[in-house]
This record gives structure tokens, C-alpha cells and sequence, in this order.
């Protein structure tokens, strides 16, 4: 147990994620909703500003926002034969309403294809309707049956874009665009967490889908979290929802539609990438608060010198980084150092009675914990400090969880080395496997193909399971 | 009917209303789903408006946000007992999730009070852990028997507070701050909407609170429409669920709470205040898109002429408004001058070769139609000239529907009177009737209290139906 009462990753890491959830207030079980949790007003800030930056990034590739019913007859759910297979199982389903028992049911969306699938049906007459760039924010709703807060929850919030086409080159580009500025930018330049990209398998498809795209992140146990997905959905879902449009020479055509969704699930992976045993880490692009000022006095004298000091220093630092002074009284200094460490506060800045007098101020860097993270640095020029600094940790955190992973992504060739790797990381397989041999390797080792990265070799390998000669790698992990 | 395909307000008021919705691609019907709508990216654009006044409020008022579970256990809604009976006969029920009946049905939340109060029990302990300052924005659903877009339907986008206070002053006082600072401030400033503020009757405050506040603004058919509502709940709700803390002298004390929401049914209060039947009008602080620049030519010589002209004059306008240049191909001038007119944008800017010859261009406002709203400008300070045009048209807007509402509001003294004004209007009468003697008045005329206004007479009068004597006034209308 490490000193905030936080389990340790290296004693059970199940146990740690829970811990920091709870310690760093971000979210808890809501007690009563089986799977569904409550989250907190810090955990929601961290969820505004991935919502901001994912929403820009939407906006700029040149999507509009909507919002389409939460409710879906059941019937549409079953007019994708895949996709009914896939989400059936899982769906929660209204049955009365109003006092009176419904004529045909609803099911809660779990994802909404089918909904904006119907929906476009009506929107989209002549290829001049095209394309349709649309995306909602939403929450749906998933029954799981072993839920985790923010990785399996059995509601949850995220983005869903939905798009229709002409042809299938548009919808392919579009499904890359996304997973690659939208997505992949946002993930590894705000939450600092680097990203294998790639292609899943079929197996790993989403249900209706032609292809998925997705990008994957290794936790520090070694573990795969998918953390967004781009499917090229080809005309499944347009014959499904008979969505068609007459072309500029009079033919009608099916529509080719995209859909791609992020949710609250990046927060799980934001935790597990960048955490430690002494709470949450926040890179500083996404952090709700990126430096806390500390004021250190024992006298009422103290307290005038030191508060006027921290006015005058945090003065110009409106608009520039955000910050918070915590000046609340009766707590001391070391409780408020633990607090905020917790919280995953990039910087902390420490002013005393001393530090007034010397011109100084004391830095802590929550990346580097210790005595090795904090420095005495002049009031001159301060501003400029942090913000160096916040660059730096926002680097520093990205470069570490790639070391990290890099270091666990382990190039194999036999089945032996597979089983050991994905024990604690990443394997890099040739493959040419069939569908059965990735779920005899899922049964045996608890592993599937995370994806099928766009990096491809240039020389040919034997595959790991089949030993067929092939130019195919795929990468291999257990997954959340 | 008038140009664009609207009905116009004189002769079919509701059908304008559906005419603008449907015209301005505001929101469709979503056609499978009882009563629940598609909101298009057009109105969704405008509700993002409103959800960035509203959020910025909320927050400069110290409030975060955080998000509660969209199931609510059927149990929790009878603790309260005045809840239940208000919203169980409009719940929609979850009785089925992940393939099996559930032991317990849950309700779709058609508010949150219950779930948040429950979660409230678990946070709140101590004096130290108030005032609990929540928002959440979030979906609801309220199975409407006459749904129509935006007003009334079965799912609605909306922001509810919670809070939670050691005094009932201190809840008083954030239910008032809330109805003054952040509702009536943006729908007053930004959507231009004049309001009434006042109380609530008994019979129209919300089930389970002690008083009930609320902003209320006249439609153009002389019908109120509840725009936000801000709810004193006393200890209703904490005795309900229990939720209790321990004062500075270790007593055990139940909390005083709050709720308050504002919802897309604002987006129906100003299409009604301020369209016309050449479609929608958007005040300027709240326009997606504030000026649309239209060019205009013939050859190609032209094109080249005014689309430099039009970069030219554009150049320096990013950041400053929002606009829209319209060069869309094979479409006529008058083709989008009617576009942009039905979807309510404030300027329009025409530059034509003779315009750009002459060194002018052509302003159309939207709130002034037809040749007396258009005028030919120097280019010379044509941003400066926007920007004042831009706030002219939001006071002028302000001040028509001000006119307009205080035209319509009418101090009566008999039953006579009152029947006559609330045909075509507000009623303020003097009052000391019963909750009998109210709900007599909507059977008879269809009519209501809206507001026992703050703002009351220093001189009594007699009340409207029982002639008592009394200093209290309130506002009678038929309302959406």
C-alpha cells in the first residue's frame, strides 16, 4: 500500500486503478444501477476537456453536430443481420411508458446506426445531398456483465460520427481521417499516450461493419485498451436501411457510410498509462488545473507577505495556464501537497515566508516525484518556467509511456515466445491464420489480434501459428 | 401561405410554428419514435449556443458539472411523495437489460432529483462538505401525450442543477441567484427574449419543492412559455433520501437543496418570439452564423472581380463575427438570399461588379425585411459598420418583443376583463383567490398563474374573482 492508501501496481493492479478512481475523486458506482457509475465534478472536467478537444477536431474535418432519439424500435436493431448479433445480447430494453405497456419495444441505444441509418434514409435523394458529415454526443447504454468505472460501464458518454458517401473511396478516406487527425492526434498530442494503428481483424470487426480501424494503447500492465474506432461500414447498413441516392446520370445507388465513436473510456486509459502509486497523472494539455499555488505562513505577518507574493506572481497567469491558489485555511501545506498530488496537478508552486525573501519560489513536477522533481527557482521570470515546464512534462509523459511500451512489444516467432510476451506486453507476430487459429490463441492464452498495424514489414516472415510464409505482422495482447 | 412555403401567424399559428421548425431545418419528427425528434445540425448548432451561455454562467457562479446515471430504480422515485405523483404517470419503464427481466424495473430519469439526492446521502457528512454546488447536462424523457418539436417532447436535451446548503437562506438565495445571474441574464442578453420573473403558484410549482421560481416570456400568439424554472425544495428531498450532516456543534441536521433546468424547449420560445413568416430570425449574440455574403456575377471576368473583392472585405472578419460566404455554384442570388432568410441569419452582405466598382456593397438586416432592412454601403469600414448593425438588430429585436409583450399585457379588474386579455395576452389582476378558484379559471379559460411577479404594486386592489382587498398581483395566461 503506498501512502495515500493507494494499492500498488506491482501488488495488484486491478486494485490500483480502483484506488486512484476513488482517491482522485474522478468517479464512483452509483450503488444502486447495476454497472453505471457517477462521475465526479474532476472526473468530468478531465471528460470536458477530451469532449473539446475531440469536438474541435470533428468541427475542423469539417462535421456538423446533431442529436438523434435515444430510443430505437427494437425491430431496426434486427434489419443488420451482424449487427443484431452483436448487440442484442447487451441491449437494455423499454417496455412501458406513459402507464402503458409499449406496442413494440424500445431498446436504449447501444450505438446508433440503425436510428441515423433510417433517419438517412430520408435525408439522402441525389448524390448533391452527399456527403453527410455528422456527429452526436450521447450516452448509451451496454448491459455488461463485468463493469470497470470508465473501461466497462453499463452507460456510458462518448461521440459518435456517422457519415454517408458516393463511393467507397470517400468512405475509406474519411474512416482513415478520422482515426488518424481526429483521433490518433487528439490521444497521443493532448493525452500524451502513444498509439499502435492499425487494422482489426475480422474477427475483432465491428458488428455490420466492412472494416475497423482502431487505435490501441498499452497499459503499464502490459495490457491492450482500445481506445477509438473507425468503421468503414460499406453499404451493409445503407441495404439494411434502403439508403440511396440518384446519380449525376440518373441511377440510384446505395450510400457507402462511415461511423467512428471515442467515450469515457479514454479516462480509464489517461489512468493507466500515466499513474503511479501516488495517484493520478494528468499531462497538462488535458489537465483541468495545471499548476496549484501553495501559500506556506504560520503568522497573520506570514500570511500578508506570502499572499501578497502569490498575487503578484500568479497575477499575469490568467488566459496563460490554469492555475488554482489554495488558500484554504486550517489545512496544512504537506495535506494540500498530498491532495493535489492525488489529483494529478502537473505542477505544484510552494510559497513561503523564505522563499519571499529570497526572491524564490519551490517547483514540484508531479512526473517526477520527490526531491528529484522539485526546484528552487527566482520569481523572475516564472511564468515563463511553467509554461517551459508544462511543455516539457507534456514531452517527458509521452516519451516515457512510448519507452514503455516500446519495451514491451516483443517481436516473436514460435508459440512459446507469443504465450511469454503477452504476458506482459505486446507480441509482433507474421501471421496467416485462419479465424479459428485467433480464437484457439484467445482460448489457450487470453489474447486476440489488437490490430493490424498500417507499419507493415518489408520482408516476409513465417507466420507464428500456421508457418505459412507471409508479409503480414498483426499485433497480439490481452485487452481490457 | 407566404413565399417560402410557411404559413403565415394570422392564419395558422401552429402550423407557422412547424412551418419555421421543419423550413429552417431546425428538427424533424423522428418519425418511429413516439413524440421524440431529430434534432438537425442546423437547430443543434443553436442549442450549442445556448449550452455555452448557459455553462459559462453556470460555472462563473461556481458550479462544475458532473454526470448521474440515466437509470433511476423505480423505488427511489415513491420516496418522495409529491415527486411520484407528478412524474411515475410519464415515465418510461426499463423492465429488460442484457437478455433478462430485471428484479427491479428502472425508470428513465424524467429529472434527477431522485438518483442525485441518493447520491447526495453518500457525499454530503459534514458542515465542511457544503454548499455542494452540481450541474449536469444530460437527456430526460416524459412520455408527452401531445408532443410538438422542442415544446413538448418525449426525450429533451437539457441542464439541471443540484445543490445542496446548511441553511434555507442559502438555498433561497442560490434559487434566486440562479433564476437572476444565469437564466433570465442569457435569455434576456443573448436570446433577446424579455422575460416576466417571478414565483410560481401552489398549483404550478414542481412536485416535491417548497417554491418553484421561473422566467416566463410571451409567445407571438399571446401564449406564455415557461422558459427555465428554478425550484427551492426545502428539505423534501433530504428527508426523502436521507440526506443529513453533522453542524460545527455535532448536531445532525437535514441539507437544504436546489434544482433548477433549462432545456430545448428554450430553441421553441425563440423561433415564437421572434420569427416571422419569411422563416426564422436568430438574434445576433445567439446566430450560428451571423452574416452570410452573397456575391454576385454573371461571367467569369465578374467572378474573379467579386470574389477578390469579397476576400478582400472578409480578411480581417475572422474572430470578429461568425460568417458564412455562400459560393455555392449553380445557384441563384435570390435563390440564398431566401435560404439564408428562412434560417434566420442577421446580416446579409450582396457584392455585386457595380458594387464593386462603386466601392460599396448592399446590407440586408433579417429583422427588417424587404427594402426598408436594406441599405448600400462604402466598403470603407464596412467591419465597424457590421459589428454595430450586428448589436442594433439584438437590442432592436429586444425591444419589438418588449413592445410587443407589454402591448398584449393587460391590467384587468373583472372575470370579464380577464377572460377578454388572456385570448390574446397576459392578464394582471389582483389576487387572493384559492387553488380551487385558479383551477376553476384554466377549466373556464384555459388560462393559468404564470408568475406572481417580484415586481408587485405598492397599492392594493381587489382580487379578480373573490373582490377581496389585497397587495398581490400575479399574471394570468394560456401558456405551451
Amino acid at each position: 500500500m503506498a501512502k495515500a492508501g493507494i494499492s500498488t501496481r506491482a501488488d495488484n493492479y486491478a486494485q490500483w486503478y480502483l484506488d486512484i478512481v476513488d482517491k482522485a475523486d474522478l468517479a464512483e458506482p452509483s450503488g444502486v444501477v447495476r454497472g453505471a457509475m457517477v462521475i465526479k465534478p474532476t472526473g468530468y472536467a478531465v471528460w470536458e476537456g477530451i469532449q473539446r478537444g475531440l469536438d474541435q477536431r470533428i468541427k475542423a474535418t469539417g462535421h456538423v453536430n446533431a442529436y438523434f432519439p435515444l430510443f430505437i424500435p427494437q425491430s431496426f436493431l434486427q434489419k443488420e443481420a451482424q449487427h443484431v448479433a452483436g448487440f442484442a445480447p447487451e441491449v437494455a430494453v423499454v417496455t412501458h411508458a406513459g402507464g402503458k405497456q409499449l406496442e413494440e419495444p424500445y431498446v436504449v441505444r447501444p450505438t446508433s446506426e440503425a436510428i441515423i441509418g433510417h433517419t438517412y434514409s430520408r435525408w439522402i435523394q441525389s448524390w448533391r445531398d452527399l456527403p453527410v458529415l455528422i456527429n452526436q454526443w450521447a450516452n448509451v447504454v451496454r448491459w455488461e456483465l463485468r463493469p470497470r468505472p470508465f473501461l466497462r460501464t453499463t452507460e456510458f458518454l462518448w461521440q459518435e460520427g456517422h457519415t454517408a458517401h458516393a463511393t467507397e473511396a470517400e468512405a475509406e478516406a474519411e474512416t482513415l481521417m478520422i482515426l488518424h487527425d481526429v483521433y490518433a492526434d487528439f490521444v497521443e498530442n493532448v493525452m500524451a499516450i502513444p498509439l499502435f494503428r492499425g487494422l482489426k481483424s475480422k474477427r475483432e470487426t465491428f458488428a455490420g461493419a466492412l472494416r475497423t480501424y482502431a487505435i490501441e494503447a498499452m497499459m503499464q500492465d502490459g495490457r491492450a485498451l482500445q481506445s477509438g474506432t473507425s468503421h468503414n461500414l460499406g453499404q451493409n447498413f445503407a441495404r439494411a436501411f434502403d439508403i440511396t441516392y440518384q446519380t449525376p446520370d440518373n441511377q440510384r445507388e446505395h450510400v457507402w457510410t462511415t461511423s467512428w465513436g471515442a467515450s469515457t473510456r479514454l479516462i480509464g486509459g489517461l489512468i493507466m498509462v500515466h499513474s503511479d502509486d501516488d495517484g493520478l497523472v494528468l499531462p497538462p494539455r488535458l489537465a483541468p488545473i495545471q499548476v496549484v499555488v501553495v501559500p506556506i505562513y504560520k503568522t497573520e505577518a506570514e500570511k500578508t507577505l506570502v499572499m501578497e507574493a502569490v498575487q503578484r506572481l500568479t497575477g499575469s497567469w490568467a488566459g496563460r495556464f490554469s492555475f488554482k491558489i489554495d488558500d484554504r485555511e486550517h489545512l496544512s501545506p504537506g495535506f494540500k501537497y498530498n491532495e493535489w498530488e492525488i489529483k494529478g496537478v502537473p505542477l505544484r508552486v510552494e510559497v513561503g515566508p523564505k522563499d519571499v525573501q529570497k526572491g524564490s519560489v519551490a517547483i514540484a513536477r508531479r512526473d517526477i516525484p520527490g526531491r528529484d522533481g522539485k526546484a528552487f527557482v527566482p520569481q523572475d521570470g516564472l511564468a515563463e518556467r511553467i509554461a517551459d515546464l508544462l511543455e516539457e512534462i507534456q514531452t517527458n509523459l509521452f516519451e516515457r509511456a512510448r519507452r514503455y511500451r516500446d519495451e514491451r512489444t516483443i517481436d516473436v516467432t514460435s508459440y512459446g515466445e507469443l504465450a511469454e510476451a503477452v504476458e506482459q506486453g505486446f507480441a509482433r507476430a507474421y501471421w496467416a491464420g485462419s479465424d479459428a487459429d485467433e480464437a484457439k490463441i484467445q482460448d489457450d492464452l487470453k489474447a486476440t489480434i489488437r490490430v493490424i498495424p498500417f507499419d507493415q514489414p518489408e520482408q516476409a516472415g513465417k507466420c507464428v501459428v500456421t508457418g505459412v510464409e507471409t508479409t503480414r505482422q498483426v499485433l497480439f495482447a490481452r485487452s481490457y
